[in-house]
């Protein structure tokens, strides 16, 4: 088998992957990682009276059968999202039963369109261009036949999916997404869907074990990459003041960040475009944690979506088994930008001014708010992944996935089936592995 | 006055200028380049006949004062761009006398929406979130009345100004643009418009000029700046194995290179995703050298627009005094992509024929066919500059020319009086050099 030495960079699920790929096949990864932990954009937090809360990714839902593999291999468990008591949905600012007039049909003609796109490569579907040059707003303005529907459907799919705002994304790279995670039910489900299970002791706790796993030595914590070079006789990466050589690299981090390193050679014109024109999403995500999950007496469910305010949906995120009640509430694209604006007292207001419109005022004082900005974390700078700018797709999709010369990519943003999930940076950091090896 | 030491990161037009202001008022600037020469996106190729290719900018006119100024402080001429003869055009692939049906409506209609934008606040405008999620493409489908005027009038405006596809623009990107350089007749026109004069020499010749100006030892060529970090003290800015130390520092470089510098503390979230949502512009700039300036023996001026092929215009670039001639061609965003997409020969014969369709077959075999691709080049990344995606200004645009402490920003994209331009990049640095200096 072999395989040489193989410098991976970046300490997610793909790179660990990738790493655990590399070396179960006798060639030898080292894992650089600028952070003083492993996981990237999975975070855990202890809560005082035990349990934790999931700060970035934390669900795991069918299809997804790496990710349930891998939680079984080391030893771990899921347990479901709760599932009990109604929805909450307020449109245009009222209580309402239902979804929003006509959005099942957009669902239906979007993942119609979806169909037509292959996630290998989005830009060879027959409208690719057409898709590629008008945003998911824009799109949804002409088609849902009603201003709320457009809004929702604008928050539910451009926020919800892919944390950002629909005037921001193509209706290309919607399609693709939604292709790429099995449909519109498969991406939006609880039960069913990618929302359907979490992991105990969070995806950290997995990402932990993964690294753990690894031969001893092969991780270094600490040590932020800031150039490859690469020639005939192999590839040197340099991290601080130490330089490691090896025969290949694989740039497991979202493109993005890839592009903030320095290359020698200079990466193709191509390459580095595609960096530039794939900036992260922007999610806030808040946890408000209660006495009791007192939502639930009410016959509630905790999952609550709505057109208006900064926060577009909430999910129960209480722990079974202990005390307490979290609600988890995220807020997107120009709605997350709006909140990170404001001094922290006044943000934190909006938020529980905003839960109490969803869940009454029993909202309105939680014991603890918790946020993590993902966008100000350096090893990040956003979530959930990178998305390409309207037009972008066609030009510079096909240089994703492209190694150039020794430099392999992975990351989440470079798979093709549930690209943007811990799924997604799983086989693509084994793809990434097994390109090298080859 | 003082002001203190205070690094330049970026010896173009705008790190100079700022560091002229800077060293002016009793300041102590340091230049730190990149490259082993200066003046960013402009390079002189010195022709064999003498003369001089302009593979970067190359034009300045009217309301460019400040351009003009510098030309005649440091002992350089401009000569006007070559006015005789008929422009040449092709619409829908067969030569027209005219502009097509309802250009000049649809660029007077831009000019009256660009009037309600204020350049130095595109996101206060009153129609500023509708513009931010259209792109320009799908505003001229909407708006020109006819395939080939959307097609030509989109070619001109995102390709001509920005360098970019109508699909990859917004509409507010394009009005911010238009009035920033006082409207579409300033910004399109030869004479009375910003490509009325060259200098002789070209801009770069007046670069090395200005980097001679400044007090000895104060500029650093072959120095690319990776970190900076910034605390009560000052700044330190690392450039290979040195680290200067000063009280501030001026980033004189397009945000999407600002973006791959290391911070310290890191940027804030929404200065950073700045970063990651205003990238280069794609453009292709080709000379090709004749023995004559056949065309004008025909009666032709050399400017020649079309709206198909992979050229969408080019110019008469011959230099009076001189034998020879040259015509230069431009290709854009997508266009411009697919050209680099093709090998070598095929380009060339790509861009061959394009000049062939538009000047008939004298235009066949250049003596020399001279290209310089500035999307490769990393410490530029691509030109004419950097545009902010769909959905961006009004979210991002605040954080433009906003400190970040001690971190001031300049380059031409910061400029609220031709950005983009020559004149933008130099206003934008002597207004950095005021902010430090305050």
């Amino acid at each position: 088998m072999g395989g040489g030495r193989v410098i991976v960079v970046g300490a997610g699920f793909s790179g660990l992957a990738c790493a655990l790929a590399l070396a179960e096949a006798g060639a030898e990864p080292l894992v650089l990682e600028a952070r003083d932990r492993v996981g990237g954009r999975t975070l855990s937090r202890p809560l005082p009276g035990g349990g934790w809360l999931d700060l970035g990714a934390q669900w795991i839902g069918p299809t997804q059968d790496r990710m349930y593999a891998l939680v079984a291999a080391y030893g771990l468990e899921t347990f479901p999202s709760p599932a009990v008591g109604a929805p909450t949905r307020l449109l245009d600012g009222r209580p309402a039963t239902g979804e929003p007039a006509g959005l099942a049909g957009l669902l239906d003609t979007l993942d119609e369109l979806a169909a037509g796109v292959d996630p290998v490569a989005p830009w060879r579907a027959t409208g690719a261009a057409e898709w590629d040059r008008m945003t998911l707003g824009g799109w949804l303005d002409a088609t849902a036949g009603d201003p709320v529907t457009a809004r929702y459907a604008g928050r539910l799919l451009a926020g919800g999916l892919l944390a950002a705002s629909p005037d921001e994304v193509s209706l290309l790279q919607m399609l693709f997404y939604l292709r790429s995670g099995g449909g519109a039910g498969s991406l939006l489900g609880m039960a069913g869907g990618a929302q359907q299970d979490r992991i105990v002791g969070g995806p950290a706790a997995l990402a932990q074990r993964m690294a753990d796993a690894l031969p001893p030595g092969r991780l270094r914590l600490g040590a932020p990459v800031e150039a490859i070079a690469q020639d005939a006789a192999g590839v040197r990466v340099r991290a601080g003041d130490e330089v490691h050589a090896g025969d290949a690299v694989v740039v497991a981090l979202a493109p993005a960040l890839a592009g903030r390193v320095r290359y020698d050679p200079p990466l193709p014109a191509l390459r580095d475009g595609l960096t530039q024109r794939m900036p992260m999403g922007a999610a806030l995500k808040v946890h408000a944690r209660y006495p009791t999950p007192f939502w639930r007496a009410d016959g509630r469910s905790g999952v609550a979506t709505t057109d208006t305010g900064p926060l577009t949906e909430t999910v129960d995120n209480s722990l079974p088994g202990l005390p307490g009640g979290v609600l988890t509430g995220f807020s997107y694209g120009a709605q997350a930008r709006a909140l990170r604006r404001l001094p922290d007292a006044a943000r934190r207001a909006a938020l529980c001014d905003a839960l109490v419109a969803l869940f009454g005022p029993a909202a309105a004082e939680p014991a603890e708010l918790i946020e993590y900005d993902w966008s100000a974390d350096p090893w990040t700078r956003g979530c959930f992944c990178g998305l390409l700018t309207p037009g972008s797709w066609c030009d510079y999709g096909p240089e994703l996935r492209a190694p150039v010369g020794r430099v392999h990519w992975a990351g989440t943003e470079t798979a093709t089936r549930w690209s943007g999930y811990l799924e997604g940076a799983v086989t693509a950091g084994e793809r990434a592995a097994a390109e090298v090896l080859d």
